[in-house]
């Protein structure tokens, strides 16, 4: 399906300086378009590419627009501006609506007419599956769970019973949402369960990775509010809020309990103790822990960049002295501190401890 | 399916203080709980909440019975008697005996009558679901594999071949327990895969979350003792074993042959090195790499906490030189011992040098 | 299927001390074997066990032979050796060929008359399945994805649409391979989705861990090549390409567009940045975080050993004022090269600030 380069300025509301005859039919890198392709520039890092670029055009900030050879499509947000052109090039493909065979759907669940139910998935009682909805191959959707309309489970996805998502709401194979959250309670002969009688309740537009678990409430509802993004193999434990439009990196485990703002940005592997608020518009560097509540908006880091494992064994023992190595220094301070004393009767400047 | 407060006085053996013949029929939080809800009070966090509470009744510590207003239910484990209050008012929901239509089970099967296999599960030759067990749906019980009885795959698990469940062992969605470990040996033009001949054994009441992978011994088995609870997103490999009531939250990684003692307490994203001993009754806090047998019990922890971004970034540079600064501290003392000695003669104090 | 000595030896190229004509069966350790079992020595942590050892035969080093007590199978490579003999006494098991009852084939699929297709799973219009391939239970290959021949999904496996996988790769339950990459553009009412229209390529004798995630590309491919082997609940984000026989093991993550090189050997829970290259033979150690480039081979770590909970807290306390720590050590280093120059009028030896 080409689309010419004047319907995509059109259509996206783009300046374009090239032919607007131009087709395109496919996306492809800098590096490797041909004059078929719609290419972007939006990292920096691949600025240099530019000048040899064959692409039929490329999406890029205006003022860069000088340095491409051949046509560009000018945008503030050029990365934005290629997404949209993308989907177009590239729409979803249909789905097949209907049961399938193969699939089975309780009789007592609700699939809308035009939504579809994929081979080997399986729909419970009292479920209900929303106007084009897709319920992928061997997804599962438990008692009186819920499906807004345009969402789709791509396939081998599970959603636990009573679990309500929203609307064009998208979930990647293997992801669990709403099984029980991890409650246990001691007592003397081991651990006994508590009840998870919650769910999990996920807003509008939002997208959940490969293999990623969310867990339902313990007594009150996990929430995931809309336009939230989340990578594949993240833990959202129980009673859980993750604000609208937060993105999550891959890896991530969020503990019981904590509040995330809206429009977090989160980076992979990072760790996030239970029963915190962190707050909106707060950035997290990739694998930190997070054991403090967060309360004013900011970038926050907590991982040691990797260095020669000799070097790193030398300073890594050297931390484990590393209080004493404080008092070291604060003693000869204070004795330097005394000496100068005693030769130049000035006064003491501060002895810097700052704990 | 409403309880009276004195029903369940008497059924677990609580203290009540208020009237016995109000009923109850669902659990809340303190701050939302209405007349007809049981609430309890174990977290010190939420006890601000208790004042105002509506609930019903409230499962709490004796000594906070004069701060709540209405009923109260006294516990010295308040968190336990809520769980079975909870069980009690939620009974897990009855599954489908039999074998679905739409279950595939090999002739050569052995499933008990009171058992049931979901929609799409599988179950291979020489299995053994024992009785009032339930395959869950799109879930893969491989050949030889048994469950004791009462155990339950909740939807999409795998069990693969000769991998033995206890009884009451609770398995969540996308785990998998049983695949090959990582054994590989290396030779010039490559690796070999080294055939996993082990299984894996999970004692009585264990419960393993959603996406926790438990890997097969490569030649014993690995095992999994009873009261093991394995929150979701866990990697256990292969020949690991974990002791008896031990707990494991989140993201946490073991690696072979490793042996976790009894009735330890694991925090999220742990990571723990292979061929280790870690006794009984450790508490390892979340992040923690875990690199040498730990054969005390105690507290032990790894993970930095974070700080903003830029304060990070200097003192983290500052640790690559950690080393050398230690040595300069040690300079500077020798350096001073000197001119003092010079000036005093007193006698050296020792050098604090701690490695 | 019991094999001896003699046939053993002759097979795999391995001198023989002992009864030619000594069968054995099995697989065993050092310490549990019988004489029908065959086992190996190849961590020295376990060479005590040797001395009493009532195994068939063990293979070993030669230079170990004299130390055991019966007949030894001589390799310079033992755990190699052992790996060869194990898969010749633990063949894996044959599958069904054919198209299982319960599974469903779309007609235009091509499925090779030699390979399996297991119970619900799912083959998509254009799939192609090779010669001698497994399509194991509940396991689903999208639209126009293909498996070389003798390639294995053991159970619940995700191999999305366009996914190509190479000749003997293996892939373990729960592994989902080609789900979209984690692109978004941020426009100021959320973030959009950027089309993931690049597949994965995999090589090769490529072997993937249980519930493991291999992302599609953003434009171009994610690659794997031949010989990879990956572990457990590992990430690849989209367009990562890791080089030919490079191992990694459980639980790290591998941020987006990421060249990792040949032969590298890449430890748990290991975090990568984004948009890195890791060069050729690298060696990263468990919980490293690699936030640039290493060009350079060798052995890079970047986890603190764990400690003793109070003594952590001190020493991390101490960490959040590292910087103004060495601040103080280069003043308090000034502050007696100008005492030491008062007196002494000698040389500064240089200040040691090594930022």
């Amino acid at each position: 399906m080409p689309l010419t380069l004047g319907e995509l300025a059109v259509r996206h509301g783009l300046e374009l300086r090239g032919d607007p005859d131009h087709p395109v039919s496919r996306v492809a890198t800098l590096r490797n378009a041909g004059p078929d392709a719609i290419a972007f520039l939006a990292n920096p890092r691949y600025r240099h590419q530019l000048a040899a670029t064959r692409a039929g055009a490329v999406v890029l900030d205006p003022s860069l627009a000088g340095e491409c050879p051949g046509a560009v499509l000018l945008s503030r947000n050029p990365y934005a501006a290629y997404a949209r052109i993308a989907a177009e090039l590239y729409p979803a493909p249909p789905f097949p609506t209907g049961i399938s065979h193969g699939a089975s759907v309780d009789p007592r669940a609700e699939v809308a007419p035009d939504a579809g139910v994929g081979p080997s998935a399986v729909v419970e009682a009292g479920a209900r599956i929303g106007p084009r909805c897709y319920v992928g191959p061997g997804s599962f959707v438990g008692a009186h769970a819920e499906l807004g309309e345009d969402s789709r489970l791509v396939a081998r996805v599970t959603i636990c019973h009573g679990v309500v998502l929203g609307k064009r709401v998208l979930v990647h194979p293997g992801a669990v949402i709403g099984a029980d959250g991890f409650g246990l309670a001691r007592e003397p002969e081991g651990w006994i369960k508590v009840p998870q009688t919650g769910a999990v309740r996920i807003g509008d537009d939002v997208e959940i990775g490969a293999n990623t678990t969310v867990d339902r409430g313990a007594i009150e509802d996990t929430v995931i509010e809309e336009g939230v993004k989340l990578d594949n193999l993240i833990q959202v434990a129980h009673n859980v809020r993750i604000g609208a439009h937060t993105v999550i990196a891959a890896c991530t485990g969020i503990s019981g309990s904590t509040t995330i703002g809206r429009r977090c940005m989160i980076g992979g592997a990072v760790g996030i103790a239970g029963h915190l608020e962190i707050a909106d518009d707060t950035v997290l560097t990739g694998m930190t822990m997070v054991s403090r509540s967060l309360r004013k908006p900011g970038v926050y880091s907590g991982a040691l960049p990797t260095d020669e494992a000799a070097r790193w064994r030398r300073n890594s023992a050297r931390f484990r002295h590393l209080d004493e190595l404080a008092r070291r220094v604060k003693a000869l301070e204070d004795r330097l501190d005394r000496d100068d004393g005693g030769r130049q009767e000035r006064g003491n400047d501060g002895d810097g401890e700052d704990e």
